[in-house]
């Protein structure tokens, strides 16, 4: 058995999400029928993290138990040929045994994507979310420098999640303006993130860039002492998974 | 009654071109549908350019006859509301009574953008030509050079079409490298565009570039003598009508 790391990318659109289900489309259903196909046997791959529906990636990551050995270099093509246009395999590499794409994981990194223009982009509308008018970017990176380091985000993250360990780093939240400052894309790396914890965080930081909110409130927040100063979740249509970092590279 | 010029970007995938048509979704019928509501009567629209199916805009104009004034301000806005998310008007201004979209068109913008990364990225594929490998750039711009100026195109458009002259004069051909080199935009000007003659014209110098055409044939083509070295049309989703220039402004 060869242990196996795919690297994915995918229009998240029209998808139920990363994780497989019965009667929905999902991305992880579409890469094990096309794996079933190539390697003529059922093929589980686990996720180094679910996406929820309409959330859209770049570099998801997955790993399999291989029957027998594809060269990895033709593996991308050979799926790629059987999926549907809007997921694509961009990578795969033979891992060492204990490799784990979920466990393995050592930090992530999201975008959440703001269109600014007046107008919306048409060919930007469904990766991105319009929101035109003033925000207030210096008070929007003083409160992402508070949310960042380590904490316990239990405030940030969506009901229906029972993780134990709610303590997460988070490295960075960098807020980057491209296109003639026409898009705003709100780039967060850490050791891992709670269920819905990047479309709250971002909620957060638009209310304290439209004045709506101060950053100290979002650090009270932050100590369980101010919930209401949290959200609202923003579409997920504006969510990247951008990258998954594994200690082993 | 107010002539009035609106502005307007839309998605092409899910139409069936711009000119309406009975029983297939169109640009054209999805405005005059939406003006028909502000309006409360039927309006027409005169586009500046039809575009085909799957063919994308940023800038496509068209002007029809209000039958009272909507303050412009105000106008894309009002429209916007009544359209599909894939198709946003940008801008409106009263224009003379004798402006007309097409025939007042001076000069038209289109671009051609080849996604040029080894696997197709996901949020791309819509709206570009997947075109990895090598491509002599130099040669292709050479050869845009040749078709560049005031020429007789005949032999650049698709059969279907009925002009009655068939001379242009394109102002320019820009290949333009963007995003660490992995997308390949082709930008047009020109004082009109013959049926499928921007498509027809990339599809000839994605051949140049690959080393399957030699420059002087493009020019022999153009002087109708060797047909074989036009095209192939290269597909619809990668072409985007990008601006229509007016006179008056």
């Amino acid at each position: 058995m060869f242990n196996t790391l795919i690297r994915i990318s995918y229009d998240g659109t029209n998808y139920s999400g990363f994780q497989i289900q019965a009667n929905a489309p999902t991305v992880q259903g579409e890469l094990e029928r096309a794996l079933g196909v190539i390697y003529k046997q059922e093929i589980r791959i686990i996720g180094a993290g679910r996406t929820d529906a309409g959330v859209h990636a770049l570099g998801q990551a997955a790993s399999y138990f291989a029957p027998f050995r594809v060269a990895v270099e033709n593996l991308p093509q050979a799926i790629n040929g059987l999926l549907p246009s809007d997921i694509v395999v961009k990578g795969a590499e033979e891992v060492p045994e204990d490799f784990h794409a979920r466990f393995s994981a050592e930090r992530k990194a999201y975008s959440y994507t703001l269109d600014r223009a007046i107008y919306p982009r048409v060919m930007k509308r469904l990766y991105s979310l319009h929101l035109p008018g003033q925000l207030d970017l210096d008070a929007m990176r003083i409160a992402a420098e508070l949310l960042t380091g380590t904490h316990d985000f239990e405030a940030f993250q969506a009901s229906g999640s029972n993780v134990a360990n709610t303590k997460r780093t988070l490295y960075s939240i960098d807020l980057i303006e491209k296109q003639y400052d026409q898009v705003l894309s709100l780039y967060y790396e850490g050791s891992g993130f709670l269920y819905r914890m990047v479309r709250l965080i971002t909620g957060t930081l638009i209310r304290v860039g439209k004045g709506k909110l101060e950053a100290d409130q979002v650090e009270a927040a932050l100590l369980g002492i101010n919930p209401s100063a949290v959200g609202p979740t923003v579409p997920a249509h504006g969510l990247c998974l951008e990258n998954v970092f594994y200690r082993y590279e």
